[in-house]
């Protein structure tokens, strides 16, 4: 059972009664728990976390639309990716302090899991599965105007991110891969000076820009390349 | 303008009417319209496309969530995949003849884009974000109910579903790949044979299976590789 202290904090802090405890029992159940305590016939959270993940994309995706009307798909599309993803969800359920009421299994618990960030991006994604299962869509938003939607009004997953570490996580979500930046050109005159940089990855060229100094050329080159691969998918 | 017939079609064939058909035209309109007359001002249906997307994957999600209470998370993926891709998609967009409907500019039209399926696939998704808009995430239910949800509960997209065209079609998203299925081994007595086949894609075994002839150990080698590369994703 969810711990009772958790629940009060849901309480107090984003005005969430769960109707049906189990659902959020659910929810906080990792599958090494359930494994370890087959005798329980207990139901873990990867379910929710399917149904979750669906939920928190169109809550993200609607808020996005209607938020931003003059952006085009393109942007939006790399919005959203800036938002839904490991980095992103695991933090907020960090904030959320869902990382201190996981049931993991012993082995997991000391590998370490409950600081895994794919775990705890699960965790977040079935954390709003089972809030939508038990209160519907309008309580997943009126979390999410909590949790997300200040942080992207706020400009944390803008235009203004950082297209390199964007650049990075994208080409090595499947494993490392080494990124190069290269100064092609510096031109005009010493108060306007103006670099021209490309970024290539395993010798291959991504992307190019121009910028005021390289490290913006830099960023430039990033998001040029973030474009070009996300066109490609 | 869309096409007042189509606009019976809509309430005649599915009992949709929009209130605001200004967001019904968007959703027809192709991007290459918009580029070939911009002396009118349009705007194409790629915002729209981005928050269908969301709200299908919704849809089915939730859909197959309720629908098959006992099926694992990884089968509910596995089945949301062969849902939300675009063959469906674009079968979908067929099926409602929305392809008779796009507006699209005249070199696109000349390059066969019509046929397309990825285009098929974009519209049919601007068609579901246009109705969300327009009426609410039910509306989109209801229509899924008649264009989705009797084929998943026809079995179009389920366990029995072809995994060898299925690991075929995700291997080859990015181009062509060689595929190929090798038998291991047979053995037990000739009223109850028992197969191993394995499959491996450029030289790189994916996966094993086996079954009582080899059609049935190749299905079960080519869900075996599924299950392996979808986990890693």
């Amino acid at each position: 059972m969810v711990a009772s202290e958790f629940v009060s904090e849901l309480r107090n802090r984003y005005g969430i009664e769960f109707h049906d405890l189990s659902i959020l029992d659910e929810a906080f159940t990792h599958s090494s728990y359930v494994n370890e305590h087959q005798e329980l016939g207990l139901k873990d959270n990867e379910r929710l976390e399917f149904l979750g993940d669906a939920v928190l994309e169109l809550t993200v995706s609607d808020y996005l639309y209607r938020q931003y009307p003059d952006l085009p798909e393109g942007k939006l599309t790399r919005m959203r990716a800036a938002i839904v993803q490991t980095r992103s969800f695991s933090a907020f359920s960090k904030e959320a302090h869902f990382d201190q009421y996981i049931r993991l299994g012993k082995g997991e618990e000391n590998a370490g899991a409950r600081m895994r960030k794919t775990l705890l991006e699960d965790l977040f994604e079935a954390f709003n599965g089972a809030l939508y299962l038990d209160q519907g869509r309008q309580a997943v938003i009126d979390f999410a105007a909590q949790v997300i939607f200040p942080k992207i009004a706020a400009g944390q997953f803008d235009a203004n991110m950082d297209h390199k570490t964007a650049l990075q996580e994208f080409l090595q979500k499947d494993g490392e891969v080494k990124i190069e930046y290269h100064l092609l050109s510096e031109s005009g005159p010493a108060h306007d000076r103006r670099f021209q940089v490309d970024v290539s990855a395993e010798d291959r060229v991504l992307g190019s820009g121009y910028g005021k100094n390289k490290k913006a050329a830099e960023q430039a080159a990033a998001s040029d390349a973030l474009e070009k691969l996300q066109g490609k998918l």
